[in-house]
């Protein structure tokens, strides 16, 4: 997506440790247009399916997936969550994720009353790198018997394995825009293009 | 808004302790037409204000915030983080929010750069009991010298002391749906209107 690869290249900052920072407009500032544009983009990428839900996971997820819902009809959007909070039950989907950025495991879960087997499931996040959490919200649709009609993600580090896993596994992963290097010395950043 | 309250009858669930559960369309799995009926409601009721970011804390704020930006020219949403990423610079604003929900105190910081004298900011969040997260965002403006125009919630439970303590500090509070009593026993929930 042009505009997603020239908003990198304009505000994304390259810093040690393969890290791009993008907070200025994708997860702690949100620029709502480019996610209102994003979520048309995946509605144009995903236009043969038949999507009833969305699932992401907190907390940088909910924003882009809550704003593409306009475009799958106003679906419901469903985001995992990392901590149990006294008010859920126990009637819950569990898995396990390791986040490399926070450099700890988390539970991640959703109640079972909203991931069903009646759901065609499309998974939004804003991040793909080594396929932890997508992986995670993957086998929490699995536990629900829920289909998944595909993973749409904002920025893939296609330097990291986890878009190869994902569509090994034949899994219907578009991303966005996907950055095949990027250098720390001097800022570039080269995106990758599938075909 | 009466879209709101007749939701909250209709699927909020009452549970002791004083906890109204609303996962099922607010804070776990989202009803997005409903969060963008909020969005423009929002918009409608601050029509006099100049906003040109909305400020919510993660996770349950961000969506209704990022929808409802839609309508207020599709300004950026700044979501305060409940914990310190290794991403994340040391030049923030910070302040402490007790967390009833998880029973524990939360450091919430915003980078700095997104929240300036310049800002004139809306407050959303989804929930709003004893007030101590807007208290908190309140304050991270404070600190910024940002002009903070309103402070719109989803669902304010009137019979704690959060509503009544910002108004009594003039705080430009409009709630969508004011909660004046619940009943646990019987599920019964009154509703109540501000003039």
């Amino acid at each position: 997506m042009h505009l997603l690869e020239e908003r990198i290249k304009k505000d994304g900052r390259v810093l040690s440790g393969n890290v791009l920072k993008v907070d200025n407009f994708l997860n702690h500032q949100c620029d709502t247009l480019l996610q209102d544009k994003m979520g048309e983009e995946f509605r144009r990428l995903f236009s043969g399916k038949q999507i009833n839900k969305i699932l992401t996971i907190e907390s940088s997820g909910i924003g882009i997936a809550c704003v593409a819902a306009r475009f799958f009809n106003f679906c419901p959007v469903v985001f995992a969550k990392k901590t149990k909070t006294s008010n859920m039950s126990d009637n819950l989907y569990q898995t396990n994720v390791h986040s490399y950025t926070h450099n700890m495991e988390n539970i991640i879960s959703v109640e079972k009353g909203f991931l069903t087997e009646s759901d065609n499931v499309l998974i939004i996040d804003d991040f793909l790198a080594n396929g932890c959490a997508i992986e995670g919200l993957l086998e929490l649709c699995r536990q629900a018997n829920a289909k998944v009609q595909g993973v749409g993600v904002c920025i893939e580090k296609g330097f990291q394995d986890g878009g190869k896993k994902l569509r090994a596994k034949h899994v219907d992963l578009k991303s966005l825009a996907i950055i095949k290097s990027m250098d720390e010395t001097n800022g570039t950043i080269v995106f990758e293009h599938l075909n």
